[in-house]
């Protein structure tokens, strides 16, 4: 049973949804300057090296990924987080399991809303 | 094993880590202008109710919080999320197990470096 709307709490369904990537789906809900971004990649999906303004930083919540930032690669276990700041490229790939993360954003991505 | 400190990838070891309420304990990253806190909540332990200028938003990992954001309550699940503009009182009670919420301030919080 889906909540009434809130100003203040957010669940899945009132987020708005976009795939970026094959096997990578994106939900995501705006604050007045931070952007919550729910990434679900199915296994080995790959999101492709790209950079963008925006400071992103995220928390693996389940799964893993292997993530290239800049000249740094290292495999990412649930728990674990990662910060790259603005015009820094970035790519990830998924483990053999479904992976979910969450990424934020500073500013608002306003491509993802 | 502890990595290499890196500048783009955090594991909870390298955060800083405060006791924020009693059975409250936050495991702190900031970036340029976003700042991650793990907060790690015994079960029916509170976080009194509070304000601050920082925006705020949040995801709830596991466990349960009652969550009052100004004159809205809600029972908070896996999986769903808050965002409290700055300057709005909120708080929370934990449920009956360990919980886990990632927070995300902007700008970042001086006092949780």
């Amino acid at each position: 049973m889906t909540s009434p709307a809130s100003k203040y709490f957010v669940t899945k369904p009132d987020c708005s949804r976009h795939q970026i990537f094959p096997g990578v789906m994106i939900n995501t809900v705006a604050g007045e300057k931070t952007m919550i971004s729910i990434v679900e990649l199915e296994p080995r999906s790959e999101v492709k090296p790209h950079q963008h303004p925006h400071e992103q930083m995220g928390y693996l919540v389940s799964g893993e990924l292997t993530f290239t930032i800049g000249d740094e690669t290292r495999v990412v276990k649930p728990g674990e987080m990662w910060r790259i700041p603005g015009g820094v490229v970035h790519g990830c790939v998924a483990g053999s399991e479904p992976t979910l993360a969450i990424d934020v954003f500073n500013p608002i991505r306003e491509d993802y809303r």
